[in-house]
Formats: C-alpha cells, sequence, structure tokens
C-alpha cells in the first residue's frame, strides 16, 4: 500500500501533503514542559498528539529522529521577559536548588509519559545543557544586526526584523495590533521597542542560574533554546516542528525570527499544533481552582472526580477527539471512553473466537483501507476509533454467527487490529483490568481518609500502621498541604 | 538513639566517624555511568552501596543532596587521554547522532535502576550540559599556573603540582612509578609530561562533540567534568565523594589534583569506594566474552545463566556482601540469594500471625541494636542481614509457640523489620503478573484488621464505616467465627 499522508501546515493553514526533505528520514522537533510542577492534562495532549505522529511515521517507514526538549531555565512568569524564573520561583518556594526542582519534576513527567504509554524521545535535551550554542545564536543575531545589548541584556530587533519579514506570520498578526496590545502588558525595561524579545537576560545578583557571557552574567531568553536545539540535533532545515496552541505566539513566532534572522531562511518544514484542553467547558489553570495533575485523574484523588482514571482511558479519551480540535474533560466523558476503551478490547479479544468458515462474508480490506484514510488525513484518529468500533460489530456478528471469515481473512483482521490498536494508537492492556484499578485507588484512598480521621483523633499508632502497610505494600504516601498524594511503586 | 556513624574514608584508609559539614544537610557526590551500553553488574554495584548510604543517611535523619552525574562526553576509550570518545564510537557504529545514543542508553540505565529500586538521585547533571563551567575551571587552572595550552588542547601539570602536592596520595602511588608504567601506555602526543592529562582536548575535524573554546573548537577531558559538578551543585568544600575502586586512579585522583589547583584546598571530607565484581572468579569484560547484562540476568537469556534472577535478587545477594569486598557472581550465589530472600520476606510476614502473649520472651531491643551498629559499622549490610535472620528464627519460634512476645514488642519487632527490610536495604515485595490482585487482597485485608482492632476498641464509628464503603465499593465482608470473609461482587 502506498500512504499518502496529510499533514495540517499552520503556516499555510492547509493541509500538505507530507515529503520529507530526505526521506525515509524524518526530523521532528517538539516543544517538552517546564519542569516546575506536576505534569496535567495540558502535557498530556501534545506528549500524546506527537507520539501518534511519531508512532505512525515509524509505522508507515520512515526513520523519524524525534526531539522533545525539557525547559529548565529562562523561562519567566507568565511568559514574560520581565519577572521571576519560573523554576527559580518554585526553587525559593520549595528551598531547593533549581536543578533539584528540575529534577524531581522531570522524574515525575516521566513517569507520569511512562504511564500514558507516551514513548520517549530519541533526544531529550536541556535548555541549560546548551549555554554555549545559545550565546553562539545571540552573537549571530548581533553580528546580522537583528539583536542589540542593552544594559547586559541582548534583544531581538522586531521592527528591523518586520521590515523585511513578517513577524507574526504563523500566528497571522500585525505588528501594529501587537503593539497597542504590549504596551500595557509590560513595561518597557531596557528594550528599544516593547515587541522586542529577550535573548539573554542580565541576571539579577540574588539570580541563582547564570552563567558567564560577552554581555553579562545571566541566562538565555526563553525562545532561543528551541531555535537553537532543533537546529543542532535535526540540522538547518528539519521537517516538521510541533507544540501546543498556546506556544504559536509568542514562543514559535520569536523562534522563526531568530532563524530567519540567523540563517536567511525558515528551518521548518510543517509547522503542526495540538489545540487546547477544558474542564468542563472552563479554561483550566491554577488561578481557576480547577487544575487537575495527571497524577490525580488516575488516583481519582481530586474534589471534581467522580472516579479514578486508568492512563488507557485518558489517552483513548484524547486519541477520540481530533488533536486540532478543542478537549472538554468532564467525569461524564471520560466515564463513556472507559466504557468504549473496554468494548474494543472486548471486541479484539473476541477476535480469537472466531472458528474460521469456507467464505468470508466480510472483506478485511475495506476496513483496512478506511483506517488508513483516516490516518492519512491528518492523523484522523477519531475517525479511525470509529472504523475499529464498526468493525467490531462484524467481529461479534461473525462469533454469533451471523456472518463468517475464512481464515486468512481472520490472520488479516486480527493483524489491523493489533496493529491499529497497539502500534499506532498506542493503547495497552491495562494492567489489571479497570475494575480492578478502580477499586484499587478507592480502597487505598478510603484507608487514607481512615488515617486522617485517626490522626485527628490522635490516634497515632492506626495511622502509623496504615502509612507502614501501605508501604510495605508498595505504595507510598506523601503528606501534602491539602491532604496526600499516594502511587503505586 | 544517638547514632555514631563510622565510614571508611579511602584516603586516610581508617574508619572515621562521620560529621558532615552542616549538619543535618549532607552533600553527597557520586560518579555515574558513561552511557554508551546497556548496564551491568559493575554499574548495579556503585547505584545499590550508595543508595544503601542514601537511604541510611536520610533514615538517620539527615538531609542528603544526592548528586550522581551522567558521563555523555569526554570518556575516551581504555580511559586514556587519546582516541576515540565512547559516545562517539558507539553513535558511529550504531549510525546515530551521539546524542542518541546517550538517551537511549541513559533510559535504558534509569529504567534498570527502577527495577533494583534503586532511588534517583536529587540531581542528575550531564557532563554536556556543563561546558562553560569546565571551560571555567580550565581557565582557573591556566590562571593559576597548573595548566598549559598545547596545540589547542589543554593539558594539567603534574609536575609542576607535584612539587607541592602529592600526586597518588589518595591511591597510594607514586609519580615514579606511574612515570615508568605510563611511557608505554600512552604516546606523548601534545603533553609535556606524560603524566599530564587532558583538560581540554582539541577536536579532530569528523569529531561531531564539540563546542568553541578559547583554545579551540574541542571537548573537555573527562576529569574535568565531576570536579566542575560537584561543586556547582555541592560547593567548595562537601561530605562524600563515591564510585567504584576502578575510579580511584586517574578520575579521582586527578579531581583532587585539579580542585586543589584551582581552589587551594581539598573540597572532599570523605572518600568511600565499592569493590569490583567478578563472574566466577573471573574479571568481567566484553572481550573476555563473559559481560552479562543486568537486562540478561533478569531475563536469564544469556547462555552463562541457568536462571532468571529477579531485579531483587540481585540487588539482595549485593547487600549480603560488604561494599569494600570484592563480589562474585554465580548461578549457585543467585539462587543461594532468592532462597535466602524468600526466607526473609516470609519471616516478616509470619510476624503478623503472632497472637500477642502476656509477657515477651525475647528482647527486641537487642536485635534493634545489633541492626544500628552493623549499619553504623560502615554500612556493614551483611552483618545486618545475618541479624535479620537470627531475629527471624526467634519469630518463628514465637509462631510455634517456643517463645513469646507482648503486644508492645510485637509492634516494635514489626516496625524495626520493615524499617530495615523496606527503607533501609530498599528491599521490595516483587511485582509479579499477580500483583494487582494480589495488592487488591492486601489492602481489603488490611482494612479488615482495622476494622478489627477498631471493634476492639469499641470504635464502632470506625468499624461501620469501614464495612459500609466496602459494600459500597462491592466487596462483600461476611464476619465469620475467627474473623471474616469476603468476596468481590
Amino acid at each position: 500500500m502506498d500512504h499518502i499522508l496529510y499533514l495540517y501546515n499552520t503556516l499555510s493553514h492547509t493541509k500538505e501533503k507530507f515529503e520529507p526533505f530526505h526521506p525515509p528520514l524524518v526530523g521532528l522537533y517538539v516543544c517538552g514542559p517546564t519542569v516546575y510542577g506536576d505534569p496535567h492534562l495540558g502535557h498530556a495532549r501534545p506528549a500524546i498528539t506527537f507520539d501518534l505522529l511519531y508512532r505512525y511515521l515509524t509505522h508507515l517507514g520512515f526513520k523519524v529522529r524525534y526531539v522533545r526538549n525539557i525547559t529548565d531555565v529562562g523561562h519567566l512568569e507568565q511568559d514574560l521577559d520581565e519577572g521571576e524564573d519560573k523554576i527559580a520561583r518554585q526553587a525559593r518556594i520549595e528551598k531547593m536548588e533549581p536543578m533539584e526542582v528540575v529534577q524531581y519534576y522531570m522524574n515525575r513527567y516521566h513517569d507520569t509519559m511512562r504511564k500514558l504509554n507516551v514513548l520517549p524521545p530519541n533526544i531529550e535535551p536541556l535548555a541549560s545543557g546548551h549555554i554555549i550554542e545559545q550565546q553562539e545564536l545571540v552573537k549571530k543575531l548581533i553580528d546580522n544586526g537583528y539583536a542589540y545589548e542593552s544594559n547586559g541584556s541582548v534583544y531581538f530587533d522586531v521592527e528591523k526584523y518586520n521590515n523585511k519579514n513578517h513577524y507574526g506570520k504563523l500566528s497571522g498578526r500585525k505588528t501594529e495590533d501587537l503593539l497597542a496590545a504590549s504596551r500595557e502588558l509590560e513595561k518597557q525595561s531596557d528594550k528599544r521597542n516593547p515587541l522586542d524579545f529577550a535573548l539573554w537576560k542580565k541576571a539579577e545578583p540574588q539570580h541563582i542560574m547564570r552563567w558567564p557571557s560577552p554581555w553579562s552574567d545571566g541566562f538565555p531568553g526563553w525562545h532561543v533554546e528551541c531555535s537553537v536545539m532543533s537546529q543542532k540535533y535535526l540540522g538547518n532545515r528539519f521537517d516538521i516542528h510541533g507544540g501546543g496552541m498556546d506556544l504559536l505566539f509568542p514562543h514559535h513566532e520569536c523562534e522563526i525570527a531568530q532563524t530567519v534572522a540567523s540563517q536567511g531562511t525558515e528551518s521548518v518544514k510543517y509547522w503542526m499544533h495540538n489545540n487546547m484542553v477544558t474542564l468542563n467547558g472552563k479554561k483550566m489553570g491554577k488561578s481557576l481552582g480547577n487544575s487537575i495533575t495527571l497524577e490525580e485523574f488516575i488516583t481519582g484523588h481530586h474534589k471534581l472526580l467522580s472516579n479514578a482514571y486508568s492512563p488507557m482511558t485518558i489517552r483513548f479519551f484524547m486519541l477520540q477527539a481530533h488533536y486540532r480540535s478543542t478537549l472538554d474533560f468532564s467525569n461524564e466523558a471520560l466515564q463513556a471512553a472507559a466504557k468504549g476503551l473496554d468494548r474494543l478490547m472486548e471486541g479484539f479479544k473476541n477476535i480469537d473466537k472466531i472458528i474460521p468458515a469456507k467464505k468470508s462474508t466480510i472483506n478485511p480490506d475495506r476496513i483496512k483501507k478506511e483506517l488508513y484514510d483516516a490516518m492519512n488525513d491528518d492523523l484522523n484518529s477519531p475517525i479511525a476509533i470509529s472504523h475499529l468500533f464498526d468493525g467490531i460489530r462484524d467481529i461479534n456478528s461473525v462469533v454469533s454467527g451471523n456472518e463468517s471469515l475464512n481464515s486468512s481473512d481472520l490472520v488479516k483482521i486480527k493483524k489491523i487490529y493489533h496493529t491499529f490498536i497497539f502500534d499506532i494508537l498506542g493503547l495497552q492492556e491495562e494492567k489489571d483490568d479497570a475494575k480492578g484499578k478502580g477499586l484499587l485507588s478507592d480502597l487505598i484512598n478510603l484507608l487514607l481518609m481512615i488515617r486522617i480521621d485517626a490522626r485527628k483523633r490522635k490516634d497515632f499508632e492506626t495511622a502509623d500502621r496504615i502509612r507502614d502497610e501501605l508501604s510495605r505494600l508498595g505504595v507510598e504516601v506523601r503528606d501534602v498541604k491539602d491532604g496526600y498524594e499516594w502511587k503505586i511503586n
């Protein structure tokens, strides 16, 4: 089968035929997390979206080099050019060395991704590990006249760049409109122009994360790392750059400006962006009080959740929406996803119950074509899943004797389902059945509620016993401000 | 209990009382793996040794910052100053980008360490992520007159250093002897003196891993990274530096020289080294054909192995030898360890079978003291384990009615065993396929035991709550003569 894959390119606003620069090689860069807090749904969506892409490209025979970075320096509060570094701030709050914060939350991120069956990227570079490379880019931008030093910091000259190029081409913005908005948002500091963005920031005396440079002891601006690390590991021109839609502006816009201003041409052929996640129809956010971590979904321990949801339920739920649609989480929707996933897995198991007949009344090639057509149409996983369900109906009809399959078609059907469910969609059998896992979480939560009550009654013997026994059983309990967290080791 | 911990300091050749610079804080730096191949027994031993130290110090109440590095650049073949970079070589063989090799084997290392229940360090810095810091140290050594540039590379001047200091003090070597040996081993290249070692190496044109520097486009010498990263995250003086005995010379010797030459004083108070691992009495090595990876031990898939050995068997086996003794692996020894571990875990479970008596004929404080005495004597885990086995004999005597324990001593014994087996030795119940199911049962039994105790205390509210909640979750409880029965509906 000759597959022609179409991918939606944010830059052209159209689905384009995917033709990598050097087939079968594919270079894929995706913006990873800033590691200063526990991973939440907003981290799961890009991870699962580009995991699906990585798996599908690999399945089609491409040799993909997948690079996904870790932002551990330079990402300031509210994505601005002034204010505290997100990691330094967390380090201050938790009284840790910034790199301890990075390590802790990076480990938590990896643990959660593993549960979601998200494959690790081939290279996962840290921003703090590429300071020299970032300084080299800044030097080049100064040499090319697109950056200027001011008070030890270095800024990108957006106005100059915009004379010959369009700053805002990816997100469809105009500098006039941006100017009007930005003046109020940000104090001007050392910039010539409010739209200019930081390439290198001079560190305040109390700032821990700092490196020597020709301009000051300081740290790189947030946008520099991705230009530098994508180029270092994928070359001056590479195939796909992905990330969440929230990164379109300013992050990816700045990346394009940096690249064009340094090397004269763009580096990315296809820009891909996943859409956002909402919760009960509302934007999620810590300040809005409706931010739920992935760990909380998995354990069910959050006041907005009526159940624990298994990692595969979360993954399946995400794949049931197209990556460019917004996705609304609610208990009802997740419960439906859990049931759907059960039905899919049961249906797959039913294939083994089929006794081959002489003739087939069902054509496996039809469903195979439908599945590939859906995936080739900009990774339309919800359509692919609906075809999988259609096929399950057919399979059940064969099991009940109303349809039939001959032995070669039976082998074919099983192979198709196996490929799509496990290899491409990346689902897996839950280690315990969904019921067992939910019950497991519910029992642990019950024990911990009894422990809290015991402590209130000063019955420390019972409280300690519960913690000790759980620890012995491999359930690690961590007391936190409003209660507890736990995980099964 | 006031614990006085003694640790063997390689530098003084004696066990010294452990007194950190700033109690309760402890700074611990351990040399981690060079990630260009699958982890083998030689990686497991330092990881488990210093995991034991980390766990014990934490248990004693110290707040440990544990830094363990990843070497991903600068480690040349045969630990020499000439030749190919180990990672670059592997990248050439596997036709990958060097950082892909690093990521792949680093992930494999982490996966295996997780299986061995080795806790992750608080910070795990990469050598390639600290190039600027390493260049700063090289500059300082040049400024202080202890390093010289030659043909774009920079070398440490051992002769000059040795005039006022003793190069070889840690490993007990003399430069005269070293000179005699080294002349034949290594071609002199750009060095003034064959004992000099590389701080910065000019990269050959085909060398991929390279960074700009004042001396050349190149890469740091292997020994520089540990001096730099330990100091960056633990300060100019810190408590413990650990590693395998194979790193004593030249690696740690060079670290000391670099530190003293740059800051005038040593930084490390206690140097600790684990001994080596042999296989059937022979040194292990790829070239000797007897190198077995940890994954091969776990799967049993290697011609020298008669079984698969679980990660906890490997861990327990290592802990049954003192970390400063050599350790010989053989099928017989591993099978014995597996049996011993079973016996220990069974014995622990037998504690739950004990019905408290009025009087104790066994003194839990004695075994507690023995266990701590063993650990306080330079982490003597084999002695501690033998005391655990002695205690298991006592426990079994109580179970069979030949000895007795009152209820408070019973709680004490259980706590001691729990602490030493799980928290300090870091053993855990093996996870098998039935684990989820087993855990479910364990949790339900735990809840029902707590319910029985609550009823004994006439805390009917808690007792009824447990029964009601379990019923709501679909767990039907039936009280019978000697306790209870349950089933999941």
